[in-house]
Parts: C-alpha cells; sequence; structure tokens
C-alpha cells in the first residue's frame, strides 16, 4: 500500500511473514487515520490481531515500526512504466505520485511518516532509504534517453526524477496548491524541458 | 526570523505589538528546540517573560500560536531581490530557501510548522498563506522576465517561483539529499530553463 504498489499483493513467507504483513499493515492504517502521533503498539497489536509481546519483542517502539514499515514500502515497490520516450516515462512517474499522494488513505499515511521524519532521525534515515529505492528504480528512464539522444549525455538521471516529484511533494506539504493531473503533466514536462536543455548536466 | 526576514528588525508598536514580538519570538525558539509536539504555551510564556494568561487569552491553544508566527513571519518577511535578470532573480531566492532552510534554528523551525501543518488543517491554512505571500512577493522577477522577452508571454510566474523552491524542500523533507550552493545553482538553472522552454505556459 505505498507509491507504486499493488493493493492486495500476495506476499510469499511463513508465519514469521504473515505477522510482519498484518502489522505493518495495521501499522499504516493507524498511521493514516491518527498520525505519527497517535501511533501506539497495543493498539497496532490489536488490530493485526497478534499478540502485543510479539509487536514489542519484534519492534520495539514507534520509530522502529515506522522504519520497518519504510523498508517494506521499498521491498514491495512496483517496477516502473517503460513507454519507450523520456516525456511519456515521466508521465507516467509524475501520475503515479499524484495518484499516490491524492489517495486518501496513501496521502494521509505518507504525511504521516514524513512528519515523524522530521523529529525522528531514525524515521528520516528510513524515509530517505524508500526514496533512493524508488528514485533508483526510475532513474533508468533518464540513462535510457541519454542513449536515445533525448538528453545530453552525462544528464544526472536521479537528479531528473526527483524534479518530476519535487512541485508534487512542495505542493502537498509545502504550499497547498492543488494536486492535479495537470500538475502531474506540469512537473513531468518542466524536468523533461530543462533536462533537454542540460540544467541537469553533471 | 524566516525565510527573508533580517534578525534584530525592530518592530513600531506599543506594549501590545511588543508582548506580541516577544511570545512570537519565544514560540519559534521553543518550537525550534522542541517541534511542534513538545510546544505549549506556559512554557511559552515563561520563555517570553509574559503573563500565562495573557497568552491562553490572545492565542488559547498551540495551534493558534503557530499559525500567527506564520502570519506574522509573512507580515515581516523581507522583498524579494531585483537582479535585472531572471536567471540572477531566481538564483538569489534559491539561495536565500538554502539559507534560510540550512540555518539550525530557521530549518528547525520550517520542520517544525511543516509538520504541524501535516496534522492540523488551522496551521495548514497559515502554512499556505506564508508560502503564498512569498511566492507573490517574488512572482513579479517572471512577470518582468517576461516583459524582457526572457520568458514567452504568459509564462505562469508563480509557478515559476514555486518551481525554485520545490526541489529544495524536496531535499529537506523527502529524500534528504544534500541541500547546499550547488542544490540551490541547479533548481535555479533548471526553473529557468524550463521556463525559457515554455514549459510554464499558462
Amino acid at each position: 500500500m505505498e507509491e507504486g504498489m499493488e493493493p492486495g499483493t500476495v506476499r510469499p513467507g511463513g508465519r514469521t511473514a504473515r505477522v510482519r504483513a498484518a502489522v505493518l499493515q495495521a501499522a499504516g492504517d493507524a498511521l493514516a487515520e491518527h498520525g505519527f502521533d497517535g501511533l501506539d503498539l497495543a493498539d497496532v497489536a490489536r488490530r493485526a490481531e497478534v499478540g502485543k509481546t510479539t509487536v514489542y519483542r519484534r519492534w520495539a517502539t514507534t520509530t522502529g515500526l515506522v522504519a520497518d514499515l519504510l523498508d517494506d514500502m521499498a521491498e514491495q515497490s512496483s517496477p516502473r512504466t517503460d513507454t519507450g520516450s523520456l516525456d511519456g516515462d515521466l508521465l507516467a512517474n509524475a501520475r503515479l505520485v499524484v495518484k499516490t499522494l491524492t489517495d486518501p488513505r496513501q496521502g494521509a499515511l505518507f504525511k504521516a511518516v514524513i512528519a515523524a521524519a522530521t523529529c525522528d532521525p531514525r524515521a528520516a534515515r528510513a524515509l530517505h532509504r524508500f526514496y533512493a529505492t524508488r528514485i533508483e528504480e526510475w532513474a533508468p528512464c533518464v540513462t535510457q534517453a541519454a542513449e536515445r539522444g533525448e538528453v545530453p549525455p552525462g544528464t544526472d538521471a536521479a537528479e531528473v526524477i526527483r524534479a518530476v516529484s519535487a512541485p508534487l511533494y512542495y505542493r502537498f506539504l509545502v504550499s497547498g496548491d492543488g494536486l492535479d493531473e495537470g500538475a502531474a503533466d506540469r512537473a513531468a514536462g518542466a524536468a523533461g524541458a530543462a533536462a533537454r536543455a542540460g540544467a541537469y548536466g553533471s
């Protein structure tokens, strides 16, 4: 249940994996409903129908639980779209970000983990790992575009991918301006235009 | 003490204005030290050397205090830089944003108010008003650049200003990538290149 994850994905693994999946699902629900401040391990155990001792032993703190949730979100996230053109790929990325952030549960969940990261270094490190994974997943769009001659050789691929997300997260977290398909199209279009102009040359 | 404000600015006004200035300064200090969750009206009154009753009567809640702090930050913020060229103006803006977000007190204060906005609608509205004010202050850089023929007529000025800040806030709040002069230069350069290419045409 995160940026790029299919709902209802079946996970492999035995009882330990099933317990983890149930607890992380419950943690995500609780975060989306009450934010990081309202997160409580006993409440998560109840929601997941898992023994409280198991949750305390395995995750110990709410920060530990958020960090594991973010690592799981990174592991479970889906592969990038490959449309064959840079503009198409960046647009697919931008629309996925808007879809994720405007989904009521996922939007609330992302706000909760980003807020947690502002005041907790361990949550911050897990958040940064999550985004590093997503950026790495999408960066080949740009390196392949450079091979096709769509952008200058040496274009910083990670920076172009960040540039697609940045205006969308800025609206989401900071300015409060609308987050719709138009915003996605403009974010992708601007990142592509700046990349073609050589603004992300390394 | 915020994006674009000179430290030590002398404010006009009588006792009421002095009390407000002392309380908002103390609120900013407390937010920078302990975040929104640690904000406490009695502690702010003590720091400001103002009667607790005065603070409770005038601001009532921590959210009310944060909203007033943000409105004051918007009122006190300094005018934009006018270098005579779009690239120069956007670069000045980007460097100001980086300077603000990397300043220990101001960076912590911005993280605290942005985190508050993720879980409190009143704080969110005040945050959005603050950024609307800053965007409005800097937008003439772009309209004047359009008049000089540097960008296509009809370029969405507010969107270009948002595009300068967005990658810097994305690093600050989301991805954790470095926030230095190089990031500022690249943010300004990419926004200018995309604007010249017509990516912000309205």
